[in-house]
């Protein structure tokens, strides 16, 4: 094997560990660490939780033998600040490691190439970028509130090979197959928050939770300007449970004061509901990231605001027809095909019967 | 290397051989053959050209050295009946062929397991059934027209990865990419005819025909009961190249004579267009697949009808939008989700940026 060779295979481990850390690291991002001296594994370690210590120092932690002389391969550039724990460039230093390989540079301000000058003034040789790519879209979430300081946002729906949501009747159950549909907890999982339309509560009383084992609950965000969630949804019932958000412009004072003995939240908005407030707003309550899961119409305001960055489809192997059958989005819509919203690093996997396309929006001009 | 995996290795090089008649064999079938002497081919051949010599013929006519005690792989039964040519079973028993290997039994009530019979009552060992379903999925059209005799209806779309076929405002210039685009000239290739609403004659003039090095220009359907083709248009102006049909409910004798006088042939149906009595009558005309290119509505009415046999859907990784946009199928459309048209044997193909979804369609008892 080359160098460059070794190098990859264990960067694609420290991968692997960083996404142990998913739905948990959040504002943070997910960071796995290896450590190998003689061609061996001496230490892993990730970033488990907020606040919690650094992939790094959970590596140096666990060494089976001493680090002097060895290789360190991290997901991210290590830090070079104090914040909920000492900087990890120290660690690395103190343990003698010789040589690190960082698979992409942080662009937080408060590192962004430091973490990396502050090695190599102590001597140490540092190699970046290996696998860069798959680091960099581990972290999308993390580098995008970063610098935009509003939430990521991922836009998730199941349709037909036709293109429908529901039939004519506004039947929908199901559309996709079970398989599908645990797939999508998931990315519940993964995102700070979900997001939905009244309508969606209305029609399907769901509960917006996160059904897998370990799995962290999102942040419930319900757009209701008519402030018509009933009382005795699920949501409102669970909302001392599950942190909930009712964004409202509605001024019914004895609705608000009810919600908010039940624990719900309200962010209220004047006249209507204006996302890119919205999301500076709930960017600055630390929600890093939303699964919008629809419907149509609230998919079709953030595609109209140009604020969608990454979109989840599921399409089902099956035909429904019908010109009245609902669409996943909707809204006025763009004139012009040569103006529609495009996607990038588009992947294709085949979830049983069901095939999921996921790419993240290539931003343009327009972008806020 | 088993005995299995041999067979395999042969019949797969086989069905490489049927493909290569693709588009040129209908209505009959696309049928590949190879004959092994000692562990090596000594013959290859396939069906050229529909009324031109079958693919073992062509293969036994191509042999480097004697076939006796060879073995011969064959896509497809061999025939027993003489029609356009003499049976095959004769020219395989001349040979003094050992071991002949079949991928599937020709469902043609001429052969239908006859052909089988013969050869092993002349002492030679038959294998049925390797790679059984490539071959099946292969000459599917043959199969489907020899028993139902009616073409075989492939529907054919191009949407974004919202589900629309047309922006708010009808722009449709492009939703896929060249590629996909040079990827329907294919289609049009493989299949015996093309179909269309009159709204896509009049909205973008096209040719329809096949663009490829090579390939065959299908026949080319107007669905039109008004009778509007334009005497202008590329169809009719190359109607006598290109055999045209116009399917009509229109008394406008004056207009069919001039467009029956450019070449266009003139299907006419009383009252409205009647779909299945349609395909029963061009399935007379041995037209045994139609590749049916839209627009929604034309597709909604095959849907209705239960008449799609295969989809084929481009999607490209783009969102546009938009409550009023285009739907691939509309019509009426199915009420219950659980009642949707169900493919099976789905397959996803990624081509440049965009992703072709095509699957066959699950019949049920409805099924005609």
């Amino acid at each position: 094997m080359t160098q460059e060779e070794i190098d990859i295979k264990y960067m694609k481990r420290a991968l692997e560990l960083a996404k142990k850390g998913e739905g948990k690291t959040a504002p943070n991002p997910m960071v796995g660490c290896v450590v190998v001296k003689d061609g061996e594994i001496i230490g892993e370690g990730f970033h488990e939780e907020y606040g919690k210590l650094h992939a790094e120092r959970n590596a140096l932690n666990s060494l089976s033998k001493s680090a002097e002389g060895a290789e360190l391969y991290v997901t991210l550039e290590p830090c070079c600040h104090y914040g909920k724990t000492p900087p990890c460039t120290e660690a690395i230093i103190e343990h003698k490691i010789k040589r690190v390989i960082i698979a992409c540079v942080d662009e937080n301000p408060l590192v962004g190439g430091q973490g990396i000058e502050i090695l190599k003034k102590h001597g140490i040789c540092v190699t970046v970028g290996v696998l860069k790519e798959e680091a960099m879209k581990l972290n999308e979430v993390f580098f995008h509130y970063i610098s935009k300081k509003r939430p990521f946002i991922a836009m998730k729906y199941a349709m037909t090979l036709d293109g429908k949501i529901a039939t004519v009747s506004r039947d929908s159950k199901w559309i996709t197959s079970e398989e599908s549909r645990n797939f999508v907890q998931v990315l519940r999982n993964r995102y700070k928050a979900i997001l939905v339309g009244i309508h969606t509560v209305l029609e399907d009383d769901p509960m917006l939770n996160c059904r897998i084992e370990g799995g962290v609950n999102p942040v419930r965000i319900i757009l209701d300007s008519k402030l018509r969630i009933p009382i005795e949804s699920k949501i409102v019932k669970t909302a001392k449970e599950i942190e909930t958000i009712v964004v409202t412009t509605k001024a019914d004072e004895m609705k608000k004061e009810t919600l908010k003995s039940l624990g719900v939240k309200i962010m209220e908005m004047q006249n209507e509901i204006c996302l890119p407030e919205l999301l500076t707003r709930l960017g600055e309550r630390n929600i890093d990231s939303i699964l919008v899961e629809g419907g149509g119409r609230v998919h079709g305001s953030f595609l109209q605001e140009n604020l969608v960055d990454r979109v989840y489809a599921f399409i089902a192997p099956k035909l429904i027809g019908g010109e009245k059958a609902l669409s996943p989005v909707e809204g006025k819509g763009i004139q012009k095909m040569a103006d529609a919203v495009k996607l990038k690093d588009t992947e294709c996997t085949v979830i049983a019967k069901d095939i999921l396309i996921t790419g993240r929006v290539e931003k343009c001009l327009q972008e806020l």
